[in-house]
């Protein structure tokens, strides 16, 4: 059976086909913005979820006092949000070509920290795909509640879906992606508009018949759980790094429109962040484990029969799948770049024959589909191992930068220096730049620190092991391919091509059509040869050797014994006689091989070719010859 | 990391260590009888389940007198027990080098009938395997009720043990099995003495405290319930076509010997079998989930705290799992009779470098326990499986004996014609030697067909259906060996040897040490050759070039576009071209192969070999060279 692929994954690209075509900004906003924008769909309901904890379920009493916190730590994130941005923006203009965290560690700070950003970003767009599904199942599910036994099968349908697209290679992304973005925006505008137009008129009801989330022992409202809070919200800063990847998909001037495309996301960002905690806790919204906040704010200001009710849940989630699907991009382009540079499996950088890293692509599916099953598709189990990896490559990014403005400054004026991936050149504001990407690396650093202390046992301690070790598996595979290339090295000389002698043997199993073309192969070579035969079954020798005398008739028929019926010592060792009657030769071993038109026909037929590669690969100074043979199907 | 596959699995042994050490009777009896005999350890049960239907799980009342019927089903086996071992003393007569069922069946009644019993031995010798294994844990979990719930996992772990055991292949059969089975045979024999002397006296108790399979409800107790009862009960007969398989294990004479260890084997069987039966209706045995009938049998006669109770249980235990040990001899055996005859993969005739085949062992173990897993490791729902196939390979060798001696009637005295197998001679005897196999042949074709219909249901189906499917199986494999080898064959005639001309090509991917090994080995040959690179990257492309000149500067280097990225079709594509030039030419691809000294190490590089080497193996002549290249690790 012949499974027609390129009808599954689509008709192969050219490579020429990758230059982008250049694309407008409101065009790269809707690209670059998915993963950002979409994080407003959970980031609230996490600090609600939080702060549920101190306040138990109720809103009755203090309970709305606690819930209330959940504004002012809206606005803490939002300023963080404001440091990160100016501190990118930065990144844009230094890094036209694009300034992924890794590139920018690699290229101030060294090979660790690239490596330990590179490890802290693949586990993060693993985590977004596993977050953005799950939230985006969870919308669908706040609708159709009769669904929500079937979540984890919804998500990771819903993933194996997202690979098969992804693995076809997605070449329209531009403008089919602006739909669902644009659309997002405008659901969610809109929603926020009403609701403050309801707000300010005293028509905005409270959200009733909540499956609200009832915890059984309360805890008192510390400062470390209000930290937890913070932390939990500083997932809406996830995703805000997508432009500064994506640089060179923007318009000339690049580094400019890109930048303004950054800050014009991060406005948006903002508002519908701190809008959406705002009327949550004017609702009353509860973290819920059956409808999300998003669902409660939609069917308390539009009433649950309304159709914009639908069309919110279906705008949010249409945007949490997209952001789903620029890990998609994102993971393998990550990966394609340790792996040029050593750090995995060399493989990696082969673009399949579609413009699209097929390998990264499996692996990451594989695992965030692994991470919905053991976590129960559950958005707020996952949150807990994510956004360390991101904020740790916030970090790592704007400590980059720091020591890149720092070197720029100890340049002359009109002094330029290469680095590995720009120039430097002096710049006068220097020291501003050096201090705001400081801040910003101070802020994300300390975020990161409370975020690993304050999720810990309740998932993060995960990510705390898995980041080391994945950078000693970086360490390792580095390490290996030095290895190998120093001893591939011709060390700069010319090296020395020598003829040696050939001793050609042929491995005749039994005497038919198929080992006539072995010998016709062997004659043509001109060398002298001799036949070899496994005598693994003796009676089956003594005819075959009859047979070569009657049908062949030439050359020498040498029969090996083989007492233990082993098929490849026996040859093993011939091949060392040969070597040591002759030091220095080649022996050139010649097979055949029965080549079937299907796969299960092949599974009918010894393979001993296969066998016999592995085995001689072993031996020094030996070149194994296949000449295949093939059998076709009468149809 | 390497695993020590001799500690596992033993050393291996030589060929000339087949040789077996020809057994007396008594060890005989032992190695071939633990399948018939240990099929006392359910068939009384079995009976039983099925009256049970009518009985309801009470001895009171009518209970009793339904249950007195096991005596007469009894004795109708045991019946049928003589006609088919007065039947297989003359195959062993016949066929002295052996004569199991696919044996007999093809000598005298061609492919087909071959075919379908030895597809109805294979099914069988899995249920065996499942069956004994499964009966042999009821009695542990009888002695050790605390270990029910993990009867599943013990019966999975056995399997799992006497695989690798016979992995590591067996070579001190004769006596180590002998010990089990005259332990089995001696507790047997002691508790059946001391029950009947007991029931003599009038001091047999009956078992109490059983918990009792209790029908909800209950059937009448019709002609149908009945013939189910014994064709349950003629699972005791399975196993008792042993001997015919090994008699070349006996001393000479041979026959002789091996006929009369099956009279012994056959009275001890029905002496055991009639013993059980009529003492378990005597103190009122009734089935159970939680206990066996031997166990309770025991019970009652020794006391649950009596050693004895534990040694007989012990002794059952140990011929079960004997009897499951003789499939894990005769499936491979007959897998390799049947891949010897084009039936099976060819691959099953190969012995491994171990006295067992690795391949039948491996595949019977998958099977078996994964009809306990499904199963549930229950006796009783394993049983509607069983038998068929027994019984339809009895008919059908016992039919192939009448078809034999029908043909010897037809000699003339003192005539002797070959056959496949043995050589046919005029024996006076031949009439009533006919009149012996046709009763057989027509009793178990009766018992076949109301095991067939009176189980159907309850599982037989599955046999009904799986038997044809495996013929089909067995038949396209013949039809595409048949294919194969008209492919290959020289029709007798001595083929003409021709030179043809050779274009060598040289697969390139960068210049190092590895590549000066390729280049060395070509011009050792003494052919003109070019290489050639895949610009999959034109910018390494360009730098292989330059290295090409530099280092090498010899020969040509022919770079091949590659818009697509495709490694293989480029090369295709190249290969035409040299052969349209040169029609009639060989095309010789030499390749390098990094071998690294690990399987991980290895999976860091393309392995690029083996993706060409599938691919070329579909161009005609095209003979593909892998040069391999050894790269060790520092330690």
């Amino acid at each position: 059976m012949k499974v027609n692929f390129s009808r599954l994954f689509g008709k192969p690209l050219k490579t020429t086909d990758l230059a982008h075509q250049a694309v407008s900004n409101p065009i790269g906003l809707a690209v670059f913005a998915s993963d950002a924008l979409s994080s407003t769909a959970y980031a609230t309901e996490e600090i609600l979820l939080i702060l549920s904890m101190a306040a138990g379920a109720a809103w009755a009493g203090q309970g709305g006092a606690v819930f209330g916190l959940s504004l002012p730590v809206a606005l803490a994130i939002a300023a963080l949000l404001v440091v990160v941005t100016l501190s990118y923006r930065q990144t844009i203009h230094a890094y036209p070509g694009g300034g992924g965290a890794y590139i920018v560690a690699r290229d101030n700070l060294g090979e660790l920290p690239a490596q330990i950003a590179g490890a802290a970003l693949m586990t993060d767009y693993i985590l977004t795909v596993a977050v953005s599904i799950s939230s985006g199942v969870a919308q669908i599910t706040s609708a159709f509640p009769a669904l929500l036994p079937y979540r984890v099968e919804l998500a990771v349908g819903v993933i194996i879906f997202m690979t098969v697209v992804n693995l076809r290679g997605v070449k329209e992304s531009g403008r089919v992606f602006a739909v669902p973005t644009y659309f997002f925006l405008v659901t969610m505008f809109l929603m926020l508009g009403v609701g403050f137009v309801r707000y300010l008129t005293g028509a905005l009801p409270t959200a009733v018949d909540v499956d609200a989330l009832r915890h059984t022992t309360l805890e008192p409202l510390t400062v470390f759980l209000v930290l937890r809070a913070f932390s939990s919200g500083c997932t809406a800063l996830t995703g805000i790094e997508a432009i500064s990847n994506g640089i060179t998909a923007f318009r000339e001037p690049r580094s400019r429109n890109a930048a303004l495309t950054l800050s014009w996301m991060s406005g948006i960002l903002v508002t519908l962040f701190l809008g959406i905690t705002f009327l949550a806790n004017q609702i009353h919204a509860l973290p819920s484990e059956t409808e999300t906040v998003i669902s409660q704010l939609a069917r308390t200001i539009y009433g649950a029969e309304s159709l914009f009710y639908l069309l919110t849940l279906a705008g949010t989630t249409l945007i949490l799948l997209m952001a789903a699907n620029t890990s998609y991009a994102d993971f393998p382009r990550l990966g394609a770049l340790l792996a040029r540079d050593g750090f995995l499996p060399r493989q990696l950088t082969y673009r399949g024959n579609r413009l699209v890293f097929d390998w990264g692509i499996t692996l990451l599916a594989v695992l965030a589909a692994l991470l919905v099953v053991v976590l129960d598709a559950r958005t707020s189990a996952l949150i807990p191992l994510y956004a360390i990896g991101v904020f740790l490559s916030f970090t790592l990014s704007q400590s980059g930068m720091v020591r890149r403005m720092y070197r720029i400054g100890k340049l002359r004026p009109g002094e330029v220096r290469q680095g590995l991936e720009t120039a430097l050149t002096y710049d006068p504001v220097w020291r501003r730049q050096m201090i705001i990407s400081a801040v910003g690396a101070v802020c994300t650093g300390i975020v990161m620190v409370v975020f690993a202390v304050t999720k810990f046992t309740s998932g993060a301690w995960f990510v705390v092991v898995l980041i080391p070790l994945i950078v000693a598996v970086f360490a390792q595979i580095h390490h290996h391919y030095k290895h190998v290339a120093q001893n591939l090295s011709l060390n700069g000389t010319r090296p020395e091509l020598r003829v040696h002698p050939v001793q050609t043997i042929i491995l005749v199993d039994d005497v038919h059509t198929e080992t006539v073309e072995l010998i016709n192969f062997a004659k043509s070579l001109g060398h002298p040869w001799k036949a070899v035969h496994v005598a693994i079954n003796p009676e089956k020798a003594e005819r075959t050797c009859a047979k070569w005398q009657e049908r062949i008739g030439e050359g020498e028929l040498i029969v090996l014994e083989s007492p233990y019926r082993y098929l490849v010592a026996p040859i093993q060792e011939y091949v060392s006689v040969l070597q040591r009657e002759q030091p220095g030769c080649f022996v050139h071993i010649i097979m055949g091989q029965l080549v079937m038109d299907t796969l299960w026909e092949q599974s009918l037929h010894q393979n001993s070719a296969m066998i016999f590669d592995r085995a001689f690969s072993r031996i020094d100074n030996v070149a194994v010859t296949t000449v295949p043979y093939q059998i076709h199907r009468v149809e």
